[in-house]
Formats: C-alpha cells, sequence, structure tokens
C-alpha cells in the first residue's frame, strides 16, 4: 500500500497484468484505461440467499488468498458485510494468529549461521501495521483506493500493531535474524513510518526500504523482487517473508519460505 | 500423488524441509525418523462449540491454501467432520468452478505467438481426476497416506473427472495451447493413467509426464521444476499451470500465472 498506488492505477495495467507475469510486462506499451475485469461479473451470484451467500464469498476470499484471482479493483459489492464482518471478527484474528504460529515453528526451525547474513522480511501495512480504522470508514474495500485520503490516513501514524505480528517480530529478533522492512510507501513517507512503527512497538529493525524515486510506477512485485535481489547479492540469506501481498511475496528473489498474511480489502499487483 | 509417497514419508524429511526450501535441500541428511509437527498441535482448538469448531478449521483450510502450513502428515481429528462437509457440498464445487473460470479468463486474455511453443500444465490426481471415491472411504485425508491402498485404487483407472477442470481443459486445448500432463504417479502407472484419463473424457495432450526411475526419491517441488526447466530449454513458454499441491507450481522455471485448486485432504512437499 503506498501513496503512489492511485496513481499506478490510472497509469493503467490490463487485465492480462499480474503480480506473477514476465518482468519486462511494465515495459510494455499499456492502455491508458483501466481494464479490470468487473468483480461483480468475476463474483456470479445468482440469490440473495445468506447462507449461499456466505458460502459464495467464501469461496471468493478462498481465490484471493490462493492467489488465483485475476486482478481486481474493489470486493465484490455483495460481499460487503461478508468482508467486515471477516476483518471486524476473530476469524481474521485467528487467520493471522495462524500465519505467525506457523512462520514462528518454521523459524524455529532453522539453524542460523550466526555470522550475521539470515534475514527475515516483514511488509509494512496489513503486515506489521493494520490500516482497519482507515478501511473501516471506507468501506472495507469497498470503495475504489483513493491515494489522496489514505495517505492523510498514513501522515497521522496512526496504525495500531497487528497483535500476531507483533509476536513473531519479536521471536524473530530474538531469535539473531537480521529483520528488514520492504514496504511499498513511499520515501516521502519516512519519517512518519518511522513514526508509526515505533508508536505500535516495532522498535528495531536493520533496514527499512520505502519506494525511492525509480521505483514509482514499477509494480510491487517487480520492486520488491528488485530489493531482495539486492539483499541476496549483498550476501544476505533470505529464510522468512511476511506480507499480506502476493506481490510481496512472489516473483524473483524469493524467500526460501513466504507467509501470506490474509488481506481480503485489497489488491496490489 | 504417486504410489511412492509412502516411501518418501518413511524415508522421512524434518520439519523444516518444505516445498519452498532450496532445492539442494534433498541432498542434506535427513532423521530417519519422521519429524512433522502434531497436526493437532497446530491446530490448538481450545473448545468443541460447533461455531468455534467451524471458524477454526475454516482458518486452517485458509492457511493450507495459502500455503502457509509446516508439512502436515493428515487433517487435524477436530476437524474430520468440517473437511468432509467440505469436500462433499457445493463449498468444494465452487471453490472449483471459481479458479477455472479464473484460469479461463487469464488463458482468453492472452495472445499466443501461434508457434505452438505456449504451453499450459495440469497436474492429474485432484486436478483432472478425482480421487474423492478413494478418499471417502479413508477419512478425506484423516488416515495417514497408505501407498499401497492407494495404488489398488490407481490401477482401477476409476477416479471420475473434476468437471470445473474438465471445461478448462477444453478451452485451453480450443485456445491452442500445448497442454502437458505432469503428475507426480510413477512411470509404471503410465497405461492404468492414460486409460483413466481418457475414460474421464481427456483424450488429448502433447505430453503425459511421469516420474522415471531417477526422479524417485525427489520431492514432487524438485521433480516439477525439473520438468518445467526442461520444457522451458525446449522453448517452451508455460504461460499457466493448474495444480492442487504448491509443491506442482512452485520452485524454478515457475509458470507465468500458477492456479491452486483446493484441497485440505493432504499434503505432498
Amino acid at each position: 500500500m503506498n501513496l503512489l498506488l492511485g496513481f499506478l492505477f490510472f497509469l493503467g495495467f490490463s487485465s492480462t497484468v499480474s503480480a506473477e507475469e514476465k518482468f519486462d510486462s511494465h515495459l510494455l506499451p499499456r492502455p491508458l484505461i483501466l481494464e479490470y475485469p468487473e468483480t461483480q461479473d468475476i463474483l456470479q451470484l445468482k440469490g440473495s440467499d445468506d447462507a449461499e451467500l456466505q458460502l459464495q464469498c467464501t469461496s471468493w476470499r478462498f481465490a484471493v488468498e490462493a492467489n488465483n484471482l485475476n486482478p481486481w479493483k474493489t470486493i465484490p459489492s455483495k460481499c460487503a458485510d461478508y468482508v467486515k464482518d471477516y476483518m471486524t471478527s476473530r476469524a481474521y484474528t485467528y487467520d493471522l494468529e495462524r500465519v505467525s504460529m506457523e512462520a514462528g515453528t518454521y523459524a524455529k526451525s532453522l539453524q542460523l549461521a550466526g555470522d550475521g547474513m539470515d534475514a527475515w522480511i516483514f511488509d509494512v501495512d496489513e503486515t506489521l501495521l493494520s490500516n482497519l480504522p482507515y478501511y473501516s470508514d471506507h468501506g472495507f474495500g469497498l470503495e475504489v483506493f483513493d491515494g489522496h485520503q489514505f495517505d492523510k490516513w498514513v501522515e497521522k501514524a496512526a496504525a495500531p500493531a497487528i497483535g500476531a505480528s507483533s509476536k513473531l517480530y519479536e521471536e524473530i529478533l530474538g531469535l539473531g535474524f537480521k529483520v528488514f522492512f520492504l514496504t511499498g510507501r513511499s520515501e516521502m513517507q519516512r519519517s512518519v513510518t518511522v513514526e508509526n512503527l515505533k508508536n505500535a512497538g516495532f522498535t528495531y529493525w536493520d533496514k527499512l526500504i520505502l519506494r525511492a524515486l525509480e521505483d514509482h510506477g514499477k509494480t510491487a512485485t517487480l520492486y520488491k523482487s528488485e530489493k531482495r535481489s539486492g539483499m541476496a547479492k549483498e550476501g544476505y540469506r533470505i529464510l522468512g517473508n511476511s506480507g499480506d501481498q502476493w506481490s510481496d511475496l512472489q516473483g524473483y528473489a524469493m524467500s526460501n519460505r513466504s507467509f501470506k498474511l490474509p488481506n481480503p480489502m485489497y489488491y496490489i499487483p
């Protein structure tokens, strides 16, 4: 999530462009008109029966988390209540706790080399910090992303920690990993991001990497792959990676293990 | 799924070995005793309240589909009814239909080069063919996998087609892709696999790749990566890949887009 997401939307990318496509795809000419398939068409809801709706929205959410969906702009309108209920209930908390627990189990199973080159990457938004206070005012993904409004929220440095991630973060630090925060936020938001991270209890990191000027316009998949590749070239072994978007995790120079935090509210390519 | 899965289990792999680990990990010395964490421990169910159980088993299933779980041997015993209900209800069908639809939308959005080198890979078990008749007799993943019993089922060539995958398969063929079937089954099961595929309506393919003698003992991730790499070296562009296991999809020489079919019944590394 970053201040340029809105800009990226207007740059436009065709419905064929996805997080897993070839990495030179950003160099190809693109239509200037957004060609997302309509999310409502993707979710072919026939009725309004509550149990049926629940079933179909759960199926949609599974497709989000398994990275099966084509690029999408908003959640399906018929799933608005479903997503709200999920995000504000213990279902979301359980999913966060599970991924934190599995990541911790994996991390503890590793034998670190002890040379200070074993690294774990964390994304920031919806991974360490929760923007739920913002999204609860904006339909939990039902509204098209408004970069201007979101930036105003970011400037407050008020995003709370995701509890399950705080726990994992402390474990990872305790095990002796180098800890890298890799965010789609802009370098211009560094100071407010530092402030927010510290407010939320994330007081230490080895690197906090934000989008520099030359990264703007790149997909998150490309930008984050380039940064991971840079770490690998410096000799770091990226053993774990935690993120709420597949674009945090996929591409090249991938981590040995990736952990996908739940997020049915938005999609970043 | 293949006849050697049971054998692989007995070869043993530690809890640190996963589908996404370094590919030389199969060369490392491994303990001969299976070190899977107990699935029941992973699922820390506190009560037996039905709604709570539903919530926690759903969370477990999400973790399966998002590839967040550490290696597991059986489904959590408390989720036995949950998995059975899922596999035998329209929830599973909806998930299959969605992934087929999304894959079809993606496939149709591509412009094929027309040189016959654009390829789509399908896994076989739980992707084209359903072994649900077998698993319904074996607790839907509650029983530890029994390679001997499973092979007897395979020999019947009686696995029905997964309807949503038949639809995608026809679309993919119609669009002019080269179609490769890449399965963890053994080369010794070629003729019965051909018979079963034809019985189920999958009457054409460009290559049907099974595990040769030298592939036995490799993780599915490694074996399938090697085979994809071979295709790429022959000049094929792997544009799509459909599989029910992350080990069908991840590793190296990955497809431009991968589609993860649902399968909460078993895990293949």
